[in-house]
């Protein structure tokens, strides 16, 4: 307990937070949360209090939201939302970790957090990008799209790589990353704004609005010489077609399963076993959390590539915390262009 | 043509054959398959004449003689029935392939086939174990136990391996082999003398008769603490219920789809790309046919286990060319005590 640096003269006496007030059903609905307000909370020794800037809105935050097969357990109900985020510390009582600087985190949807090292993904001083941008291309979203891309898809030049949800914040950068490789990139998307966006932004040579015909002609259509490496970030049909167009000893990333509502009970489909033998693929699933030790080395390769114009990256911000009870459903829905976030500094 | 060496006075003039004679529906049945006699064929130049001794019966000769999605094309209806078998060169037009020596490749059921290098995956001239075992342990299956299981597999000591068709010509060397590796070995059979046989001969730790109750509740009261790799031979409901077995990081081999009694249309199934993704799979079909270039050198391993005792095979040898008409029914219905050969020298 360290009632002597908690509130001090100099900080806010509130802390707005979002709780997880029910278990929700499928994709979280505002009235799966509750706001309040708590007193800040109390920083222990070897920890430090963070301003939040930037929350970061994901498609796994459903899945730590639900019951059921996940890779953590679930967020309790009446607690804050499990969420990352971008803040700057306040104060701190780690010597490593000193006011000013920055973390990128287990921060929760809140103002303010209380945190120790175990919850900093990734720490610096002087941001070398915008702010924001640590919490996306610099973040999870872009650990995602280069570590999964190079260590399970393992693109060679030449080889085609077809991307599910491609104007995503993964997907947008995966497009990128495979197209510098040499790769023929094709993405799939929900609508033909994000087909423009893909094909003018994200590295896409050939770009399809799913929606517009059956996925396995739109496959069989436009990419007719198969698929080496299929990251998919959405399970279900989708998934079934593009394994039914993928090359022999093609790579199959599953990095999210965003096209099923629920898993409990799951859902049936096609049986796709004799795909993988036939196909002689390699199904890898892919969850980023493994890889921390790893940010610092590809954040130095991303932030090159930002800097030197050779990647771009898009983010959709919205203003206010109580943005967040909705911004799950709206990311769902796909009504965000770029990397999702809740500025609430 | 070559006239001057087929037939000579040496040789038998007729050649009893096994023909596709329709496409099957699911597991071919006799009724499939129709005999005949046909004059010995025709010795090209750079060819050589075989007389077949033991015919291979093979759980993907169903996939060879069906329709619909395989890694080969389909046997033509009234054509030889695509097998492979072990035999003797008796006649030759080839230099590197001299009368007396030995083949084991792609004769068909028949008395005798007139081939090419291209047609033998295996030559040899001095057996160095019985020869029926070419077409078993040192043929594709105990190739495919060797690569399938250290190629993909990638068995650590300490880890737990589980094995579908735990009894059968790929099954049970897969136990031993993984044995000696150090892993806790889990087999799955048909029935309670496989069980036994899978205890005392094929080097399992465990062994489970998977229709003694749901395999959910066995795998959970048998393998509590979770699988690494999962060799599995059979697809379908077995391999729904061990994928919510697999540790963080398994690997799954998918070998080949037995269970499934066809594949036009895929049957529906429980969807297990959640599976992949949250467990951090690997999962990676296997066919045996990509990997000819490394049989000798795993022949020389596997003979030497044979011959030191440290690997034992089981054959069950039927006689006479007349009982393939029954034999792959009889493979899928689990009769077979060993791998399934017949004997027709």
């Amino acid at each position: 307990m360290s009632a002597t640096f908690v509130p001090s003269h100099s900080l806010p006496t509130r802390n707005r937070r979002v709780l997880l007030a029910r278990r929700p059903l499928g994709i979280p609905e505002p009235d799966d949360f509750a706001f309040d307000e708590a007193p800040l909370p109390t920083v222990d020794d070897r920890q430090f209090l963070v301003r939040n800037i930037y929350l970061s809105v994901d498609p796994a935050q459903r899945g730590w939201a639900c019951d059921g097969t996940n890779y953590a357990p679930p967020v309790p109900i009446g607690s804050v939302m499990r969420a990352l985020a971008v803040g700057m510390i306040i104060e701190s009582r780690h010597d490593d970790f000193p006011t000013g600087s920055f973390v990128y985190g287990w921060l929760g949807w809140q103002d303010y957090a209380a945190i120790g090292p175990a919850q900093v993904l990734t720490h610096f001083t002087t941001p070398c990008v915008p702010l924001s941008a640590y919490a996306g291309v610099l973040g999870i979203n872009g650990m995602t799209a280069y570590l999964a891309l190079n260590d399970l898809g393992r693109p060679a030049p030449g080889e085609t790589v077809l991307v599910s949800t491609a104007a995503g914040a993964v997907g947008s950068l995966v497009g990128q990353l495979a197209h510098a490789v040499g790769c023929k990139t094709i993405g799939l998307t929900s609508d033909d704004l994000k087909v423009a966006r893909c094909l003018a932004r994200h590295g896409y040579d050939v770009a399809i609005n799913y929606k517009s015909a059956p996925i396995a002609d739109l496959l069989n259509q436009r990419v007719p010489d198969g698929v080496d490496v299929f990251f998919d970030n959405v399970g279900g049909p989708i998934l079934d077609a593009a394994l039914r167009c993928m090359r022999t000893s093609g790579r199959v990333i599953q990095c999210g399963t965003a096209s099923i509502s629920s898993w409990s009970p799951p859902p049936s489909g096609i049986r796709n076993e004799r795909e993988v033998l036939m196909r002689r693929l390699v199904w890898s699933g892919f969850v980023i959390f493994d890889h921390l030790q790893r940010f610092e080395a590809v954040i130095g390769i991303l932030a090159g590539k930002i800097n030197d114009g050779s990647l771009v990256y898009d983010e959709d911000i919205s203003v206010g915390i109580e943005y967040a009870g909705v911004a799950i459903r709206s990311l769902y829905a796909g009504e965000n262009s770029g990397k999702k976030l809740i500025f609430i500094g």
